[in-house]
């Protein structure tokens, strides 16, 4: 059995969901290659030790730069906030250890950029780079792109999208670094803006080539949890309109204050025959509408998506037994292991993720200069 | 009993809605002036006949001009395409009559300002005028209103509102008069936009203060009725995003071409204190998240509007029992005749109708100006 | 144009309801005979003669045996309590006058076969006579039931049906005729319980052949509206197990207690090809599964039940315009017309309302049997 | 750190479910013992091996009762059919190991009363048992318990319970052990049938006392996966009403043939205060009405059971963030091992999986004898 060993860094959210994952694609997915969870990097010694024996990793590391080092370690798995990604990622993939970056790539264009040029030169030696664009292994999601692409939508004309979240709300929630430009880059754009870009350029095969934008801050000042209050530099919501490069509409939203809203990723998409939609809060559920169907029955059809049949969903449980938020993780995590021993190019690669960077930067453009309209770069 | 004698001119799609509000409105609403189905107008002899008969009009005449000088007539009612509004209007205004004027106001600011004139020279007079938005009598579009305005929604943040529909959607559809700019002014925008900018507006109590839009035309030309083909010369669908007076951002978007979405009117509103959604293919329900709610049993309500406490939904049945589409337009009516016996301005007013043509001429101007931000006149 | 006078018993809820669709049937279903609201009959003198004026009935009686009397008068439309049902029907059909008869067609089983007798006998002469199962004509209910006669569905394995409403729900409600059993026959039992008994039985076109039921009163006294408190001689709630003719399951409960759900007849029924399910509070969905779609996207269809193609919908409005509850008497009394003037029996018949009658016979047997099985008469 | 070495019976469907559990528990619950996965026993030893080392269990067994002999297991979970859960459960704790035992408790209500009796000496020695009814341990369902125990429901007055499959609608799907009498004890009854009266009693804080119930095998005998046919000895489909102890009605139905639902588990309680509804296909979601709401808002609330202050939520993810199908282990282990650290007695115990018993023993008594009442003995 071939393995590979693994050092992550960073152990906060992300890094919780992606311990998980790594324990759990060898019972459901029976890589070809293994993973061992060889070391969890991060700051503070004591609180990193705690950390990897918690989620399951053999060791810590205080310097995320020792897992480089590691012989035992062929696989870096960055979850730290985004303003550590290029330097991190550049650096393992130099040191020829594939890299698994969580999203959004960088905080930058011109960071991702260097991130692309070392995934391509990286690539030459057979070194692999995946960014984390978790939710296009949501088996829905997934069964959405493969019946676009299988031509059931005809052409697609619409793309409306919403990241809706309420966490912020309330303005006496605090800060965090999350509303700090420096290290967040932005705000709900770069966060959950990033996600429905991706999604939607990944169900439809389209990507968005120019936008009109506007962002707002509704709360530009918040209480800090050592004391005192600190200033927003990100937006809480940003929203554009656009068109594809094949032509067709979008509309986005990404917002964090959509009260009652947890965590509703809506994406809808309308061609000439038929239409889709789906919301992460009934992650499960696909909503499908087949324009072929006779007039009499047609309707949309919400297809519970765990059968065998549908994309993942036969690794886990019998049909009709729902997955939840973090299986995507161990999705994403065997799609990498399998192109590890295959010698392919997963995907989403770097320069899928440069590409979100340039909407997301055209959409910063367009908001800075009064909604004028932005094309996005390369597109 | 008093009465007021009815001119209906046009038997279309909007004239049969009318009648069956002028049939409906006294058995449920017991208005104070009731109606008198009095005459019919159209322009040709034997179809207007045909259809007095059937909708149940006492009498028919070929020319609209006549029923102005009916002195059994006092209210004239206007079921044209939009190109005809301004001139019938300003007349029966002008005779002393009474006005109830389908939507949009007109295809052009400068018609609907002129019509305001008259309006208002009018109501000098004690002769009531109102523009058809009929959506806004929708018991839970009315409810939701009611919600903002006691504050349960607390400052209003978001405002995202979809027109959806999908009768274009084939390109073999046939062209019709909707399809003509000159007829109907513009197309999805004008017809369908128009609703949801008046009803979010109306639910908000806010205002569409500078949009950036655009507008798209995907089947250029569809197959004439009498042969040939004719070209479209509106827009297929509309899209923008904007910011309304108060500071809320807002995100429209209408269209014919949305496969499988038969009439969906969406809106979903979100405030610092709660959030409201609707759609009007589940016409009957109202969802409110009230964020006051203890967070362990919050979430949106489904409320069923059909209480007896609701707007006007106690005129008609017990709890439970549904309404549709047309009852929007009795609603319409009994308030007009309740606004014509009280000697107050019914709503939505002329310049209600004005500003949402500005609000529409505004997203025309940035569509055609490549998305760059128009700022809504007088707002 | 052929006419039928119409004379009715009774104005309260079913009363507004029928003259509604009386006032309707013309514009949207220009039937073959045309109807006259010729009078309306009811026992307070000056009440009946508001009612008249405001239903728009233009006469009143206050003996509805002087509606048989009447030669302008050739249909009869009972909206009284089912304690009255069985005298009116059986003179009025006797008099040679078509009958229309609220449901449940009689409070027993004898009244009921009484009243069978004289349609037998009208029918011979021509006279026709229905029962006013209205739910029947919900566009979804009969798109359902030819969806199942079509063989789409296969062989139907389980039927459940439940009517839920809260009226009852709060025991400080006050005391009505329906609570009591001399009048009202029996409570949620004949009420509502009739409705998902006949609906179910249409849509499969199949019949309950045996029950076992259980029956309960939970508040056994209620306030009297002229003081004091009165019995409650009547079932609150009625649930029963059984088995159709021709092999399947069936679950059915009626309940007055079901706090929220304001009028939720829900039907479901599952064959060995497909499935349907149907909520009244969403009169215009039908849920339909089809077991022959590709797996990858069978899912429940959500058919917005409005399309020209669709039972009735085509009289009305466009696509997704949708319809309410009073829609289903005026499709009900359209029917009739069309039967009266082909000559054809109307459904539901009277042997059809009989049959109910026996369904609902056999619950309270069993449920006065402490749940045993109990045969229906006849099936 | 204390731990407790477990030793799992059966990898098949169960035993991978709690596979995962047994892995999960620590990162996301850090329970005051720490299980050790030391062995997984089964028959065939290549078999039970490769599943050992995929599923993460340290050793392997071809003999339950090695595990039993070992003194580094201190906990017994029982994945095998029900057939054998008697045995190995006795044996487990009178060789003084806790037991986890997956439901239905065991085939025969003998059998159930032989493992409370073991369970209750070992109890004396401070040795623990639980059987595995894991869907009380969905986060909506545990929170609809504690809303009906805090009283938001008041008198419960209706409960009705579906758990609707559809993997045998096919008369084509193979013979398996669990259409086997002998192995399995009944079919859909005790499968899922169980689930829901387990689960129905665990919100409502009830008992059912009796029950009228029929039973049907649609498809007698299916093709057997080594060829011929086989005979199906167990019901495809079971239903009943009842009474509960306090005084509310119930209507339970489970089958394997409804077409087109995967796994869909519904619950609706109504009370004189409120109602709760729950399916298994939207997992994360419960629907709460609270009759003390405003009568103008009142309406079914969708919470969303993922915030911090919900059951198990917080250990998780964000709010938003939903769980899936194998949590409810989890979660159900978590509370095992929180037990054994605390010397208190889990739920549901052996006597809860004997009163389950005993509801099944009357369902299929009253079925036999043409659905007469059955009292559920002991209630």
């Amino acid at each position: 059995m071939t393995t590979v060993g693994v050092g992550m860094v960073g152990y906060a959210f992300m890094g919780r969901a992606h311990s998980q994952a790594w324990r759990s694609v060898v019972p459901f997915f029976d890589p070809p290659v293994r993973p061992v969870m060889a070391a969890l990097a991060g700051r503070t010694g004591n609180e990193v030790r705690a950390a990897a024996d918690r989620l399951g990793w053999a060791s810590a590391e205080t310097d995320w730069k020792e897992l480089l080092r590691r012989d035992d370690i062929g696989l870096i798995d960055i979850c730290t906030p985004g303003d550590g990604h290029a330097e991190i990622a550049v650096a393992a993939l130099d040191a020829g250890k594939h890299v698994l970056c969580e999203k959004p790539l960088a905080n930058t264009v011109a960071e991702a950029e260097a991130m692309v040029a070392a995934a391509e030169r990286a690539a030459a030696r057979g070194v692999k780079s995946m960014v984390g664009f978790n939710y296009r292994r949501v088996p829905a999601v997934t069964l959405a792109r493969k019946l676009v692409l299988e031509g059931r939508l005809g052409t697609i004309r619409h793309i409306r999208a919403q990241y809706l979240q309420d966490w912020l709300s309330d303005p006496r929630s605090p800060w965090t670094w999350r509303m700090d430009r420096d290290r967040a880059g932005s705000g709900a754009l770069g966060d959950i803006g990033a996600h429905i870009i991706d999604t939607a350029q990944f169900i439809t095969g389209d990507t968005v080539a120019g936008v009109s934008a506007l962002t707002e801050t509704f709360v530009p000042e918040r209480p800090h949890p050592d004391g005192g209050t600190a200033r927003v530099t990100v937006d809480d919501a940003a929203l554009f309109i656009g068109r594809t490069r094949r032509g067709a509409t979008a509309v986005f939203e990404a917002t964090r204050f959509a009260t009652g809203r947890k965590n509703s990723l809506r994406i809808e998409v309308n061609g000439s025959r038929g239409s889709l939609a789906f919301d992460l809060e009934s992650l499960n559920e696909l909503w499908f509408h087949d324009g072929t169907d006779d007039g009499e029955t047609a309707g949309f059809r919400r297809i519970l998506v765990t059968e065998p049949s549908h994309p993942y969903a036969g690794a886990w449980w019998p049909p009709g037994h729902v997955l939840g938020y973090e299986h995507t993780f161990t999705h994403e995590i065997a799609d990498l292991l399998a192109a590890i021993a295959d010698g392919t190019d997963p995907r989403p690669s770097f320069a899928d993720g440069l590409q979100v960077q340039r909407v997301l930067a055209a959409v910063q453009d367009s908001a800075e200069r009064g909604s004028g309209w932005a094309a996005v770069e390369g597109s």
